[in-house]
């Protein structure tokens, strides 16, 4: 393998058919582990989006800038690169992007 | 592996920071084959854009519509889901995005 930066997933599938939400404020790629375990790779542009979770997850952030208040919360907490946070199932939060965010999302 | 779907790319190592383009009118995630072999996964969100190339490219259309001419010609030709269209090296081509368009951009 050449790729040796730890930042990257290896040995995934990758679904070239993107997602697309928010007319395009949100665009995400899903990918597979080689255990079956199902993420998403994706890209929010500068907006104020609110997304609803199914499943729990868990957001890790690969670049910009954000702040999220999650369901239920007065509070705002900021994110960057390297910060992940967490959103219960069934739940949903705010975002507000002012740099765009690359970010992998984990479920379950 | 889980994933038997031909149209997934299997095997590949993922950089999750993504690519954007054009204020977000276009964003990508690089990847890279087993053998090391750069490539990108894309959306192109509606828009009339002018892409230029280093080295040639192979552009395949996963879904979406649009419609490219390459430069140095007056033609477009539309494409879609299931379609590709070759880029000369240090060339461009306009591409005119009717429905977002998700692609795997080929290099060399």
């Amino acid at each position: 393998m050449l790729v040796t930066d730890t930042s990257t997933y290896a040995n995934v599938t990758l679904d070239p058919r993107a997602n697309v939400y928010f007319d395009g404020k949100c665009v995400s790629h899903t990918f597979h582990l080689a255990d079956g375990t199902r993420k998403s790779a994706g890209v929010i542009l500068p907006a104020t989006l609110n997304f609803g979770t199914g499943a729990p997850e868990i957001m890790e952030l690969h670049s910009g800038a954000c702040r999220v208040r999650l369901a239920g919360s007065e509070d705002w907490t900021s994110y960057g690169a390297g910060d992940s946070f967490s959103v219960p199932g069934n739940s949903s939060f705010d975002i507000e992007v002012t740099d765009p965010v690359s970010y992998v999302c984990h479920y379950g």
